[in-house]
């Protein structure tokens, strides 16, 4: 449980220059706010923690709402309503909100919030395969992807939450299925608990060439989490006319010097290729199609689904940091009540 | 006038390793074809050279049909039907078709191949403003770039062939214009000549801030010739939901080694953006609405077009290199009977 006379939050302290570090935030105390008019309070019990926030802490990607120094770190998070002035929320409510890293938070009603259907399973589903991760494999492989049955479909940091969600579905959607992971352990688990027909290590000597064996026609769909490398062999390998759903780009968050794009940029031209990149967040619109298609498979069991629980709020920064060292296995989450 | 007793022809003698050089074309000669069953004889009459058909000379590119070693080279062309065993090509029709760097060439009724009709003008329009260069702008600006009145829209290489059309249509959409050129004198042609709002040359100290200034709510549309380090300040000055139009990008075939993309790739992320690559050679199928509304504008004089005429075959391989170095005013033609 967590202390109910104080709350204990993260907040920026400096300003990452490439991939953020412990002595970035700092751990502060401060009083339980209390709920003015329209709010409610809410006692956090799980936050997840996304490698798309960096973006948040970058001063030249200020399109999205940035964490000022000083301020608490954003995170989406899980909590009990415990004090209520709002209609929608009631004493003892579950709900999903952007509650950021701290143990209590107001929930003013944003229109991202709502209060969870306890028949949807254990409320963290929410923050994982209910909720961004799920959401990020969902829409940006159906959406962006738009597989077809027969085709092949790439997913770069493959056995992350996000990607092996993705091979997953476009598994379920009658694709073949190609990982692209970090380590032999994951080559294993990509194939053996998600179920890709193939899966190449990052360490492997020759990615095209690797590529270019696991897929001889090439491939029609990348799921891009890394970036760099990953994306440089993907444009390599591509079909005519394949599509490219950039989620995330690991591997250029990875220096404090700006990482240099695939050299191979012009296959775009020639092969008809798309690329789109999105963050779900500009997408909650569309959300109820997701959770009631991937409900029912994740209520039929056909989804297999891994994480890795930190627990207690001053663990939160390094379970953000663990992102970006490949820390975790699975969602990545942390328990705070 | 050609010599009507031989065929003669430029042939790829080496393939080039980086940018074209006059030392990979040889001038040969050869037998005037005689059409069999199901061919007609065409006097080639117009050569148009393009910056995409560098991917024909490159193996590693070979997803469309390549050029080999002492093969013709290939090459769009205007000519006039002299002997035919066609039904539909008679004696005198002016024709279009991919007939290759040579004087004599046979229409074996290929699908981009057709007759076309006199009354849209001198028929070297049909290798440019009503042809592969009108035709990109208008499939790449509309169908890709989708452009709403109001919106910004960034053309590089924008006084080219492609660059130039791109701009006035865009305009005609109603929207606010900026060119990207490679010198002083492009600067003045742009605004003065081609209507556009604003333009930039290539040799300005700082592209970014120059890109701010000239449209300081950033950009909605990017139409790509160039690629480097000009996408790199598209990237950074996109809006939201941004579309880019990738065409070409010439600075990426300029060197020997391969050059490295965009350092900042990670925005296409944040910001949603869509990338999408096109040769409109794959999309001859939606050439009847471009032929109808630009050939209208056309025909209003809406357009500004101007075009740089070589004259000879052998002065084919010279003009193809030339795109790449900014040597042609407009779209660049060889004129060869």
């Amino acid at each position: 449980m967590s202390d109910e006379h104080v709350n204990t939050r993260i907040v920026l302290k400096s300003r990452p220059n490439g991939l953020p570090a412990i002595a970035d935030f700092a751990v502060e105390t401060a009083a339980i706010p209390q709920p003015g008019p329209g709010e409610a309070l809410v006692e956090v019990m799980w936050l997840s923690v996304d490698g798309f926030m960096i973006a948040r802490l970058r001063v030249e990607e200020n399109y999205t709402a940035g964490v000022a120094i000083g301020d608490v770190m954003q995170a989406y998070g899980i909590g009990r309503v415990t004090a209520s002035n709002r209609i929608d929320r009631a004493i003892g409510d579950i709900v999903f909100g952007a509650f950021g890293m701290q143990q209590w938070a107001l929930d003013q009603g944003s229109p991202v919030g709502r209060v969870l259907d306890p028949a949807m399973g254990p409320p963290q589903s929410a923050l994982g395969i209910l909720g961004i991760s799920g959401w990020s494999a969902y829409f940006g492989l159906l959406d962006i992807g738009q597989p077809k049955a027969g085709e092949t479909v790439v997913v770069s940091a493959g056995t992350g939450a996000v990607g092996a969600l993705v091979g997953q579905i476009a598994k379920l959607h009658g694709c073949r299925t190609i990982a692209l992971v970090g380590s032999e352990k994951k080559v294993r688990q990509a194939i053996d608990l998600y179920g890709y027909d193939a899966a190449i290590g990052r360490h492997d000597s020759d990615f095209d060439a690797q590529l270019k064996c696991a897929a001889p026609q090439g491939i029609d769909v990348y799921f891009d989490n890394v970036g760099g490398g990953h994306l440089e062999a993907a444009l390599n390998a591509a079909r005519p006319y394949a599509r490219f759903a950039i989620c995330g780009m690991i591997s250029m968050y990875n220096a404090e010097a700006p990482v240099p794009g695939p050299a191979n940029m012009a296959l775009i031209i020639g092969k008809n290729l798309r690329l789109e990149g999105f963050i779900v967040s500009n997408h909650w619109d569309m959300m109820g199609d997701f959770l009631k298609e991937l409900g029912a498979w994740h209520a039929q069991g056909q989804l297999k689904w891994r994480q890795t629980v930190r627990e207690g709020i001053a663990s939160a920064p390094d379970a953000f940091i663990g992102l970006f060292t490949g820390a975790n296995m699975g969602k990545m989450l942390v328990k705070l009540a």
